[in-house]
């Protein structure tokens, strides 16, 4: 094993976890409405977005632990088209996920994030990268949610305003 | 030494790098004046934005490597304010700080990803967790930047096209 070590597990959970609770609140920002229809340029509505973050994280999480990939919860939607996601509805997922984090991730061995993985049986790369990744597509479509509130007039909550 | 280990520095440093790869790219797609006066919401146009990664990783890599943090380079322009950047200008910063980041990087002693350090002599955190914040706040704007492009009716450079 490397000593050679920029972050720790549990140190990158908490940064994600973090990331997780500010991408919450973008969500509650929202008005309900604008919530599952409103979007600029052609783009997702940022019901969609947070979908697509949960449908990532939540068998993620599952894959990482127990080496399966299952689709089945896969979302329906097709980019562009508006959702009938409830701010409510997308709240509950989004808090189940963040408590099977929680609890899959001090499941998985420390090597583990180095091992060569096909996450969702296709994107083959080292687990610790597939993770950077759905954190960085969390923070990615989070900010282009704050566009979305700033051109309804919404302030959005402040990013750095977080656990570090 | 802790040997519970999520990613190296030299892995990081890829991740790091590849983002900035890809904000480059998101440079070169807006046009000229599109770049340093388009907007939505009242937001900063992206040449601020960019400013802004440059001015946070350029002084910041020294930081970690002198423990000096050098604020007179620091940008004058004020939020919302149209920049004078050209998208030339900008990318001779960015790529005189990629050189510094892959520079400095090798000097940063492994140890000291996790010593408390006032970054820019205020932000007082481990230095893991402020290399984190730069690469997130730069994923943050470039996401914002994407939707500029959007709007713009511009495709985006692909968010995933990144190495990994």
């Amino acid at each position: 094993m490397k000593s050679n070590c920029f972050a720790s597990p549990e140190e990158m959970l908490k940064h994600w976890q973090g990331h997780r609770q500010l991408t919450r609140r973008v969500i509650e920002a929202f008005p309900e409405d604008a919530f599952s229809t409103f979007s600029v340029g052609g783009m997702r509505p940022f019901s969609e977005l947070a979908v697509e973050m949960i449908d990532m994280a939540g068998p993620g999480i599952r894959g990482f632990v127990t080496g399966e990939w299952d689709l089945s919860n896969k979302p329906k939607e097709t980019a562009g088209q508006p959702t009938n996601h409830t701010k409510e509805a997308i709240l509950q997922r989004w808090d189940a996920v963040t408590a099977a984090i929680d609890e899959g991730w001090v499941q998985i061995p420390e090597e583990h994030f180095h091992d060569v993985v096909a996450a969702f049986g296709q994107y083959e790369q080292a687990v610790y990268s597939t993770v950077l990744y759905f954190i960085d597509n969390e923070i990615h479509h989070r900010g282009q949610g704050t566009v979305y509130l700033r051109a309804l007039g919404i302030q959005p909550p402040p990013f750095w305003d977080r656990p570090m």
